[in-house]
């Protein structure tokens, strides 16, 4: 067993939650539990889960309880990261007001510390992943939405009410023309560049297009098989209109990130989900798109990258920050 | 003489500089000293003129240098506030490299920190201001451009590259479109909202405007007299176009208000320059269209404000943010 302290790390999604012992260096120590999170089952059923997952995973490591300084759980919003609560997010309905900080802590009697997923996930990048060089750093996240986590010296920027660094509801368009967003209002970022949405512009896209696109293949296809991936494999093969679809997003991921620059003034900007799948190809659209739209002062030495941890960031993000509360930074 | 520490705080401008002594307890010792900039006659005599004034300062409040605990300095960007150096400021032009907080800190062997005008401004009204009860304040200052700076928990938002709270150039509308911002880049906030482009907006929108107007009594006015205090005397007395204008003003400041609540979700946004004279009635637009865009949870309890040391802001808050650092804060 490696030495140091041990951390146990846990990721609450809408449909799994993971687990695992993170040690100082912020490696895991096993392979993350998975458990499925069944929501619908109700918020006390969904406390069991997360500290049987927690069981699991100090049982993974082949370590005891007795062996963790601290546990550290993110779960996506609505949430009062202060008092510790899930409050009611549409991704775990019916749950509402479930004082999941407190549970945890009182059955374990270990420190526990609680975040939002996002910001887990870019504490992750920022202790050991993509950004473990860098001391500010902020992470888009690309899924069903954009998500995002922002951390200025070995801090995450919470905000006052639990929204710090929600980043897919930043406008990029004015509200009377832009696109409208699952929020409800227009012109947010994740209206334009969350998965959904790039093969939501890539249909409508599709029906103004004259040309030859592979894209028609798919015209009748549902979403689970005309996904963002297909737009982007297109694209990467030459397919000129996924091409655009592609060149549109990361030009709104630019705007994004642009803003941010103007904002936080952070040392790297870096991108994760799906999406960053398609690699340096993509990454380098975005990048340039940086370059043009950005204030050129901050932007010159701005670090635009990709993701390293993938879906593992969450919960090494919860364990490290979980480390950082120890330390007194949190 | 109150108690508690000292600390001499100077704010330089471009036209002007002002230095005054603060306590413990944000309250100037005396009047600031008020000297010109006078940047042409180079960076030389700029630096002495600052020692200079904070000599001033320091006698005007009945004391001497040994009573000073600390010094800050604020002044415009381009700078590295890390290492003290006005880097090349359009405002202090011909000025370049300019190590300013180690001189300072050199004639005087008083520990001295350095800061940006307007995070500085957004430090004073955080510690002694508008923002004095929140835990975290946004501040936009409005005048021949739009600044801005971010306080969390105390800390100010430097950036890494010294433009953290660049607030004039996050755009609020696409740049393809955007309007033109004196740097260079279409779509700043700035670009909108501006005391300058207050005033052009309201000869455009003159332009185009068949209804009576007294602000076409300005027709061939110039900008020193058509200014937006013109604009904003009319809209307060009835006419319908100046009416108008102010509204735009108010909806592109909430823009910029609701991104900073999805980047950064602060306590409290605060209005500072100029404008804010236009007093309650014009605070009440902006609050009602932020109300309007900003993301539902942080912005129900968002306070919205103006901002209330005048231009006092910059001397204090450079005071309070040395009195920061000698706390370890900074």
């Amino acid at each position: 067993m490696a030495g140091g302290q041990q951390y146990v790390g846990l990721d609450v999604g809408g449909t799994t939650m993971k687990a695992a012992v993170v040690g100082d260096d912020g490696s895991p120590r096993s392979k993350p539990v998975v458990m499925d999170t069944n929501p619908e089952r109700g918020q006390d059923a969904g406390l069991e889960t997360m500290c049987e997952a927690i069981r699991r995973a100090v049982a993974a490591a082949g370590l005891t309880l007795p062996d963790v300084t601290a546990i550290g759980v993110a779960t996506p919003g609505l949430m009062d990261i202060k008092a510790g609560l899930i409050l009611d997010p549409p991704n775990l309905k019916p749950w509402k007001n479930v004082p999941v900080r407190d549970h945890i802590q009182g059955v374990f009697r270990i420190p526990t510390i609680y975040q939002n997923d996002a910001n887990a996930a870019a504490y992750g990048e920022f202790w050991v992943g993509s950004g473990q060089e860098a001391r500010s750093m902020v992470l888009f996240t690309l899924g069903t939405g954009v998500g995002g986590g922002i951390i200025i010296d070995d801090v995450i920027l919470s905000g006052e009410h639990s929204h710090g660094g929600e980043l897919g509801h930043m406008r990029i368009e004015m509200p009377d023309r832009g696109r409208l967003c699952g929020c409800g209002a227009r012109g947010c970022l994740e209206a334009y560049a969350s998965a959904t949405n790039v093969v939501r512009r890539a249909r409508e896209d599709m029906a103004a297009y004259r040309g030859a696109t592979k894209l028609r293949d798919y015209y009748t296809a549902n979403d689970d098989v005309l996904t963002a991936k297909v737009v982007f494999d297109l694209a990467h093969a030459g397919d000129e209109l996924a091409t655009q679809v592609v060149d549109d997003t990361a030009f709104y991921l630019a705007l994004g990130a642009t803003a941010l620059t103007a904002v936080v003034d952070p040392e790297m900007v870096v991108f994760g989900g799906g999406m960053v799948a398609a690699g340096e190809w993509f990454r380098a659209k975005i990048d340039a798109q940086v370059r043009r739209f950005g204030l050129p002062f901050p932007t010159k030495s701005l670090k635009v990258a990709f993701a390293s941890l993938g879906s593992d960031a969450g919960f090494i993000g919860a364990a490290g920050w979980a480390r950082a509360a120890t330390r007194g930074k949190a």
